[in-house]
C-alpha cells in the first residue's frame, strides 16, 4: 500500500516532487485498476499544488460526495455524467492542505446495499464490501494512499476490514456531511481511509484542522473494554480470533484489557438504527423514489418500498431511545472506567461472491451512537482474507480511538 | 392575504378547483409582483394535483432550496441558472402533499446579509427584511398563501415580523434541510410563512407529517414568561409596545403572564452564536470563496475574510457553550415552571432603505437553542408598518408555540 506519511516525507525532503508523487499514483491505478475497479473516474489534469501539508497526495473521493471538477454519479444511472456546481466543503478542504482529489471511486448506488462491480484487492471472487467500495479497494490494493467514505450502517468500518485498511469513522459531524448525498441526516458520517493508523490520523488530524487528533498524549495505561455486542448474531470464528489477537496485543502494549457487557439499553438502542435510516432516507430520496423508482436497484427500491410505512411516531420514538443512549454511553465510559471499547468490525472476512457487501450489523450501533471508530487489520483467513478488529472511544475523542488502534497496530507487528 | 385553510375549504368543498386557486394565485402575482419584486422565477405550467391535503396550494420556495423543475440561484450569480437535479425533501414533500412548488423566492446571496432589491409590501422605502425576503413579502402581499423560507440568525422570524405574517421556524432539522444550500449545518433551519397561526400550523403539521402541531390541546392556562434579551441591546419602543400588548391579549386569553430574567449563561450562549456560524460557513461556501471571491457580495465577502481567522478551538468552545445552554433551557421550562416565552421578534418595525435587512439580535440565540419560535404580527406604527412579536417553546414543542401564537392572535382581533 501506499504510506501518506511516507510520501509526504519523501516530497518534504525533496526526494519526491508532488507531481512525483501523483505520477506513482499514476502508475499504480495503470497496474492495479482493470483487476479492481474501484474507480468511476480520474481527473486527467487535476491541479497539484506545490505547497501545502498534503502537497502531491492524490485522494479518492466516494462518488457520493460532491466535486465540481468530475461528475458525481452517486453509483447510479439517476445521476449519470452529473456535475455538481461546487466542491463539496471536505473536497474544498483537501484543495487548501494542497492535496489532490485525483479519483471518484466506486460506491454502491446512493450508499445502500446493492453491490458496486468492485473486487477484493485480497481475492478478486470476494466483495470489497460497502458502500465505501471503491475507496477501500484503492487503498487496499496499493493505488491511493488516501480516500474519502461515509458510514450510515456501516459502510467504513466494514470495507475497510474487508479490504485490510486502516478505516476511520470520526465522531458525528467532525467532517462536515455538506455537499454529501444524503441517505439520513442523523447518520451520515464523513470519513477516510488509509494504509496505517499513523497515515489516518495525519489525515484527519489536517482534515479536521484538530493536530490534537494525531498526537494524543494518553497518561497511563489505556483501559480497554472487550465488547462483543451480543444484542445481535455472533460473528464468525475468524472475528473472535482475531479480537482475542488484538486484545492480547493491547495487553501485551501496556493496556488493561477486560470484558464489558454493554446495558441492555444498547440492544434497544442498536434496534432504533433502522427506523431512523429508513423513515429519513424515505425523505432523502424523495425526488428519486417519486420520479425514478424504475431506475433504482432492488434492493433500495424494497427498502424505500417498505419505508413508505414507517410511522413518524415510531421514528421520533427511535430518535429518543438513540438520544438517551448516547447519554448512557458517556456513563460507561466515566462511570465504568473504559477509555476505549475493542469490538468486532465485520462478522468476518469479506463474503464470497460481488452479489452482496456483507453485513453491517456491528457498525450500527457506533454510528447511531455517534461515536468514533476505528477498524485495522489484524489477521488474515487461510484464503488470504484480512480480518479486521474496530475501536471505539467516547464521543469527540477521536485522537483516542486513534492512539489505541495505533498502539495495537505496533502491537502487531512487534 | 390568502389564507391556506380558506383556500383548502373552498377546494374541499368544491367552490374551487385546484387549478382555479393557482389562478388566483398567478392573478395576484401579476397584480403586485411588478412592484414587490418577492420572485425570482414563477413555473409557467406546473403539475396541478387534483388530490391531496394541499392540492391546489401555490408555494413560494426560498431559491436556497433545490428546485428539480426550476432554477436555484442561491441570489448570486454564482449559481445564475443553476438546475439542481432533484428536489430538495421538502419540496417533494409538498408535491406528495398536492401542493404547487409554483414559484422560487428572492433571497439575499447565500442567505447572508446583503440586501435584495425586494420591497416591504407595507412601504416601498422600507426593507422586507432577510434572509427569506421574497418568501415573507410575497405571503405578505397576498401573492402566496405558503412560503418557504430558512433561519441560520434571525431569517424567518425578523422578516415575517417586518412583513406582518406569520413566520414559524420550527425545532431544529424538524423539517430536513437537506437539499439547502447550506450556510451552517448546526443553525440552518427550514420554516414557513403564512397569513395566519392556523395556516402555518395546518402547513407545518403536514410538513412534518404530525398532526398533533395543529392539534395541541393545552391543559390549563398557559404559563408565559416576557423575556426582554437584555443581553444585547435594548430594542425601539414600538417593539416593546406590542411585547406588551400581546402579553395582555394572553392574559386575557386565560394565560398567566409574568417577567422572566434569563440566566446569564444565556448571554454567553448569544455570543456563542457568532463563532458557530463564521466557523461553519467558511467551511459551507469553501468552493465559492476558494474560486469565485470578487462574485461573493461585499458584507458575505467581508463576513469569509474574517472568519478565515477563527480558532478550531474557539468553535468547540462555542459548541459547548451552546450544548450546555440547550440543557439550560430545558430547565427554564421545567424547573422554572414556563410553558412559552414571549418576546421581541426584532427590535422594531422595518428599517426604511433597501441597503441592509434589519438586526437579528433578538433571534440568534433562539436559532442556536434549536427551539420553535413563531413571530405573529401584533401593532402597526404610524407609517403602517407592522410589528410583530415572537413565541418560543422547548425543544420539539412546535405545537405548544404555535397554540400560544393561535391564542394571543385571536385574543388582539377581539
Amino acid at each position: 500500500m501506499l504510506s501518506l506519511l511516507d510520501l509526504c516525507a519523501r516530497i518534504d525532503s525533496g526526494r519526491l516532487t508532488p507531481e512525483g508523487a501523483v505520477g506513482l499514483v499514476r502508475e499504480a491505478i495503470a497496474a492495479r485498476e482493470p483487476e479492481i475497479g474501484a474507480l468511476v473516474c480520474v481527473d486527467p489534469a487535476p491541479a497539484i499544488p506545490t505547497t501545502g501539508p498534503l502537497a502531491g497526495i492524490a485522494v479518492g473521493i466516494k462518488d457520493i460526495i460532491d466535486t465540481a471538477d468530475l461528475p458525481t454519479a452517486m453509483g447510479s444511472p439517476i445521476y449519470a455524467g452529473w456535475r455538481p456546481r461546487a466542491d463539496a466543503p471536505v473536497v474544498a478542504r483537501l484543495k487548501s492542505l494542497g492535496a489532490v482529489p485525483l479519483a471518484k471511486t466506486t460506491t454502491t448506488p446512493f450508499a445502500f446495499l446493492d453491490p458496486t462491480a468492485t473486487r477484493n484487492p485480497h481475492h478478486p471472487g470476494h466483495t470489497p464490501g460497502g458502500s465505501s467500495a471503491g475507496s477501500a479497494a484503492a487503498v487496499a490494493a496499493g493505488m491511493l494512499p488516501l480516500a474519502l467514505g461515509t458510514q450510515t450502517g456501516g459502510s467504513i468500518i466494514r470495507p475497510a476490514a474487508f479490504c485490510g485498511v486502516v478505516g476511520v469513522k470520526p465522531s458525528f459531524r467532525l467532517l462536515p456531511t455538506v455537499g454529501v448525498k444524503c441517505y439520513s441526516w442523523a447518520l451520515d458520517t464523513l470519513g477516510l481511509f488509509a494504509a496505517s493508523v499513523p497515515d489516518a490520523a495525519h489525515a484527519l488530524a489536517l482534515l479536521a484542522d484538530r493536530p490534537a487528533i494525531a498526537a494524543h498524549a494518553d497518561a497511563g495505561a489505556l483501559r480497554i473494554g472487550i465488547v462483543r455486542q451480543d444484542f445481535c448474531a455472533a460473528p464468525d470464528p475468524e472475528a473472535e480470533a482475531a479480537l482475542a489477537r488484538a486484545a492480547r496485543a493491547a495487553e501485551r502494549a501496556g493496556a488493561r484489557v477486560r470484558d464489558y457487557a454493554l446495558p441492555a439499553r444498547f440492544g434497544e438502542a442498536f434496534a432504533a438504527h433502522a427506523a431512523i435510516q429508513d423513515y429519513e432516507v424515505r425523505q432523502s430520496l424523495a425526488w428519486e423514489y417519486a420520479t425514478h423508482r424504475d431506475a433504482l436497484p432492488p434492493r433500495l427500491r424494497a427498502a424505500l418500498d417498505a419505508a413508505q410505512g414507517i410511522e413518524t411516531a415510531a421514528y421520533d420514538a427511535a430518535r429518543r431511545t438513540a438520544h438517551h443512549a448516547r447519554r448512557g454511553l458517556k456513563e460507561v465510559f466515566s462511570e465504568d472506567g473504559l477509555d476505549a471499547i475493542l469490538t468486532y468490525a465485520a462478522p468476518g472476512a469479506a463474503p464470497a461472491g460481488l452479489d452482496q457487501t456483507g453485513d453491517s450489523r456491528f457498525n450500527r450501533l457506533w454510528t447511531l451512537m455517534g461515536v468514533p471508530c476505528v477498524t485495522l487489520p489484524v489477521d488474515r483467513t487461510s484464503a488470504g482474507l484480512p480480518v479486521g478488529v474496530q475501536v471505539i472511544t467516547r464521543f469527540g475523542d477521536d485522537g483516542r480511538a486513534l492512539a489505541a488502534a495505533g498502539l495495537i497496530e505496533r502491537a502487531l507487528r512487534d
